[in-house]
Parts: C-alpha cells; sequence; structure tokens
C-alpha cells in the first residue's frame, strides 16, 4: 500500500473513527496505525464490530484518501501532530489507550512546548460576571507567570480565559471538539483567530468535522491530559467542567476550584466538587500559581525538556546574565546546539535574554 | 465557714477569677471547690502564683459575699449553673480544665434540654447582607428542624442568627462574654431580651461583669462545647469565629462553613478554615441538618437522655400515637414517671402530643 505511513495511517482512522475510541487506539499500539488500516480495508478487522469504526473503501483508493487528509490540513494552515513528533505532547500518553491517534494543530505556537507549562481554565458557558472576571483576571496572572491558558473556546468562563490570556500578551490554546477549520461557536470567529495567532487551535476531531455533542465530552479529557492542573471557575451542578475536573483528578493533575456565592447556581458545581478528596479550594491567581509549583524548574524538567536542553538550563546563570559563549563552556556543547537549546528555553518561558546575554528567567 | 457549699463557692471563685482559668479548675476538680476558697482566704493556695487569682478577703467576710452574689442573682433574674445541677450541659466536660467553674443562666429555657439539640452559627461582626442573609435563613431553618441556635449576641452574623431563629418561633441561646445582666452591645438590648424570653442568655463571667477582649475568647470555646456543631457563615481572615471552630474542632465537633465570593474579605476567614481538614463545605441549611445527623435518634440519647427517658422514648410509637398508660406498660414504668419523661422528651423536640397520644417527632 504505497504512500501510507504511520501520520497519513492515523490520519485516515481519525477520519474514519469517533475520537476516544479506546478498542481502536489499543490496537494500534499493538499492530501499528498501517497495519490497522490494512486490517479494516481488508474487512478483516476485530473492531469492525467492537467500535463504531465502519470502513467501505476499496485498498486502491486509501493512497488517495490521505492525500485528500493531507491537503485539506495544507488548505486550513494546519498540521497533523502523531506520538514521535518533536510537537507531540508526551502527558498524553497518560490516557493510555484513551490517549488521541493524532492532533490536527493550526497556530503559531509550538504545542509541546504551549502545554509544557500550561493551566486548564474551565467553566460554566451561562457564567456570571464573577466568574468572567475570574477567568480573565487569572489567566491574565496565569500569561504573566509565564503559563498558557488551555480552554474550550465556548462561551462565558472559556472565552474569558482566553481573553485573559491574550489581553496579557501570553499564550493560549483551545481545544475543539470539531475540527480545526470549524470556528464553533460561530460567534468566536475572531477570538479564534486571535488564539490561533498568539498559540495554538487544536482538535482530534478530522478536518471539517462538527462539534457534536459526544465529542465535547471526549474532548474535555485532552484539556486535562494536556495540561497540568485545571481550575474550575464556574460550573453549574450539571456542567461539563465537572467531566473535565473528573478526567484530571484520574490523571493525577492538580485539580482547583473557585467558591462563590452559595445563592448562585454558578457555583454548585464547584462546590460540590470542593468536597471531593483532592480539589484544592482556590480563591485567587497566586493560589493557583502556588499549587501549581510555581518556581519549582524541577518538576518541569522531568516533565518535558530534553536532556540537553536540561543541560543547558543548569548552565543559565540565575541572576546575571551570561553570554552563549560562557554558557556552552559551562554545559560542555558547542555554540549552535546552546543557541538551539536557549530558543525553546525561551519559549517556555525559563530563560530570558537581556543586555550581557541570558538568564534565568524572573521569578523563576 | 458556715453555709458555703459547691455551688456558692464556685459563685465566689467566678467572681474572683478570669474565665478560662485552668490551674483553678483543675485545683478545684482535684480539692473541691470550697476547699479551695477556705485554701485561698487561708493565703496557702499554690494558685495565688499560678493563676490571676488574688484574693484579700477576711475569712469571716466569706458568707456574706457569697450570700451578695445570691442576691445580685435573684436581682437580676438569673440562676448559677453547676455540675451535678439538672440544667448543667454534661458536655462541657469536655473541656476538661477549661470547663466553667458554673455559668448564670437567665432566661426560659432549660439550657440542657436546649443544648442537646443545638447548633452554633457564628461568624463576623461586619457582615455582608449575603452573609446576614444566610444566618437568618439558617438559623429559621434549624428552628423549624427543632434545633437551637446559639450564638454571641453580636452584629452581624450573630444577631442576624438569633433574630432568624426568633422569626421561626425556635429556641437561641446567646452566650455572652460579659454578664447576663449586662446587654453587650448595647443596641443588642431589645434582641438580648427576646433571647431571654425564648431561650436563655449564659455567661460564666460574674454578674455585672464587662465584656471584655480576653472574654471574648474565652466565651467561644463554650459556644463550640455546648453546642454539636458549629456552622461559620462569614468570618474575615482575622476573625474570632476561627477561635470558635478551631475549639469546635479540637473538642470533635462538627464544624462546617459557608463558601461566599472571593472577592469578598468576609469570606475569605471560610474559605481559610475550609482547607483544614475536617471542616465540611456546605451551602444549605438541608447540608447542616444532614451534617449533624437530621433523624438519628440514637446519637441524641447517648449523648443526654436520663436511662428513663431513653426507656420511654424507646417506648413511644414511631407513627400512631399512643396514649401515656400505654407507654408505661410498654416501657415496664409507672404514670407518673412516664408524663415526667414525655415532657423532657417533648421538649427536646423528640416526641409530640396529638390526639389519641404521643408520638415520635415527625421527620425523627
Amino acid at each position: 500500500m504505497t504512500g501510507l505511513d504511520d501520520r497519513r495511517a492515523r490520519m485516515l482512522l481519525g477520519r474514519w473513527s469517533e475520537p476516544g475510541d479506546a478498542a481502536l487506539v489499543g490496537r494500534v499500539r499493538e499492530q501499528g496505525a498501517v497495519a490497522v488500516v490494512q486490517e479494516l480495508i481488508a474487512g478483516a478487522s476485530p473492531l469492525a464490530h467492537a467500535t463504531s469504526l465502519s470502513v467501505r473503501m476499496p485498498a486502491g483508493s486509501i493512497a488517495a484518501a490521505a492525500d485528500r487528509e493531507r491537503c485539506a490540513g495544507e488548505a486550513a494552515g494546519a498540521r497533523y501532530v502523531v506520538p514521535g513528533d518533536r510537537e507531540w505532547p508526551t502527558q498524553l500518553e497518560d490516557l493510555g489507550d484513551a490517549a488521541p491517534l493524532g492532533l490536527w494543530v493550526a497556530g503559531a505556537g509550538d504545542l509541546r512546548l504551549l502545554a509544557l507549562r500550561s493551566v486548564a481554565v474551565v467553566g460554566a458557558r451561562a457564567a456570571t460576571g464573577y466568574g468572567e472576571g475570574i477567568a480573565r483576571v487569572l489567566a491574565a496572572d496565569l500569561a504573566d507567570a509565564g503559563w498558557a491558558t488551555v480552554s474550550g473556546g465556548a462561551y462565558g468562563i472559556d472565552a474569558a480565559a482566553h481573553r485573559g490570556a491574550l489581553v496579557a500578551e501570553g499564550a493560549t490554546v483551545c481545544i475543539l471538539a470539531g475540527g480545526v477549520d470549524v470556528p464553533y461557536p460561530r460567534a468566536h470567529d475572531e477570538l479564534l483567530a486571535r488564539i490561533r495567532a498568539h498559540g495554538a487551535l487544536v482538535s482530534e476531531a478530522p478536518l471539517g468535522g462538527a462539534a457534536m455533542r459526544q465529542r465535547f465530552l471526549t474532548r474535555n479529557r485532552l484539556i486535562a491530559a494536556l495540561t497540568r492542573g485545571t481550575v474550575v471557575v464556574e460550573a453549574a451542578l450539571r456542567s461539563g467542567s465537572r467531566t473535565t475536573a473528573a478526567a484530571a483528578l484520574r490523571l493525577s493533575r492538580i485539580v482547583m476550584a473557585f467558591p462563590g456565592p452559595v445563592t448562585s447556581p454558578q457555583s454548585q458545581g464547584c462546590h460540590a466538587l470542593l468536597r471531593a478528596p483532592g480539589v484544592e479550594l482556590v480563591t485567587s491567581s497566586a493560589e493557583v500559581l502556588a499549587h501549581l509549583g510555581h518556581g519549582t524548574v524541577t518538576g518541569l524538567r522531568a516533565e518535558g525538556l530534553e536532556p540537553r536542553e536540561a543541560r543547558v538550563l543548569d548552565a543559565v546563570p540565575v541572576r546575571r546574565p551570561a553570554p552563549v559563549s560562557s554558557i556552552a563552556r559551562t554545559a560542555g556543547l558547542v555554540i549552535d546546539e546552546v543557541q538551539a537549546a536557549l530558543g525553546i528555553l525561551e519559549a517556555e518561558g525559563l530563560v530570558s535574554r537581556g543586555e550581557g546575554g541570558w538568564a534565568r528567567a524572573r521569578g523563576r
């Protein structure tokens, strides 16, 4: 089957399946994506009954179908990121068989770097001014501290969080339930364009895919898995945000919730969450940052830095900036390697460039 | 020393000492109150240095001093309740050496019966409308469910709680930092008179005693110890209510707090409390009642009923009312004993009288 590599096979499987199909992902992990496509085409897959997957396509059309996905991606300015890619956020593997096959990403930011130091800020669509105010200020404060805000692009808390990050000139990531080329809700057309320019739009749904009800729930596990912690700002008793929080708890992420007036239905879901073991009550951005382990670089390294980047970070002075040549000497690496690593560390907000060279970012 | 019995000795010691003098109470538990008075008068007490206590009084004046206390009590319409009295709330013994020597009580209610099924509702003096609304509704709902509201008579949450109980025609108890005959704050003159008429004013401070700063803090332990649980409705970060909550936790009472807007300083103390292990987040009267174990009579019996009352309660049918004669037969007691016990059980809200006789109170 000419031209079908792992990436293209995953694209196709993503097109044919519904997000969160654990049987499919499990099979891909065992057999490889190419073999799973071949099985399906041959009508010999054990998945045909176990999952929603059904493929009616002659084997000869597979290459063309994969090409169509690639072209659609190019047209949408989106890239398909798969496990093994430099941009793949490896923390998604914590999801096991619920991990996505791959992610469509559209935007200026590098998803792995954005996600490395990111927090989910989620909540009610029908938010109150109280909740929107908290979300906006929190995302701006997170941005100031070098954290990206991840949310779902919805009305209410989600939009307030994205906007707060953008106003503070921080990075923000929107994980969509439909395709990254399908602005949803439509009224957020412009907001989504700004997120794309200053961060990334992300989805496991195929290009052009509709934002269907079930996809919002499966999408929420990605918000939880991609980030280091989830903050629920406002949530009604029945709220999708609670599924995000539950997924985050299952993944041992930090889960935080803001209390609110007991007279407000939009805080009832938060209060219910706050009774669950492991959910932290937070009342300010500073408390959220404290829970995230603000100022500890150690955790970050273990989570996402490559060995060479960690070595360069160790060589960057905490206060007085040093030139690249000096850092290279300390790290025992050549200048080119150090330059590349510094660029990544800068993107992660770990180092900053000033007069006289590089130093650790302030407050870190 | 003619005429000095345990009650009169405790009255005098209460006059001479500051509330919460553990060394004094410990000595009284060891030696008896009369002996401790004699020691002090003789200048032979080991307490003279250990406590704030200093007595300059010829032995011959003791009886007259005790008489003055008794007369002052009569003039104020107050009684001095001591351990061993039928009205003594035995749960105060949980305080150990921090238990009061005795309590001045003024009011229509029987303190032991009131306290048996009581909840402390406390909070900020500088309360908001949000907090006062919660306190008022909570105390009224507690009253409807047969619970007495205990508080400190202060501005803000305390007053709202007392008023809520009174409006619902429920019982309420005010524990004062000064004497029961010293209305404090003065503006609550009328409120305190109503509490006295529908419950009780209580203090361990001597009659005429001023409401001094230190006495508010020692008073708070009584609010915690007397009640089955403490609800903090609003509290600033530095708030006396937090000392009440801490005392209640130490005494293994149920401690609850209402969350509020994170933008409100009056909820900051509640949010801080809610991070402490063992403090329950509550958002409604129903949740408070659920924590108090609404509907379980078992706990009540163990806590406060006399064996004969428990035996009578067991004999009272849950649904269909039975006449006293039938209850007496079932309990194996004579009619007079059963009548007396039923009166107490009725006061405690455990049984109610209807056509055809007595049955368990509804909802119990």
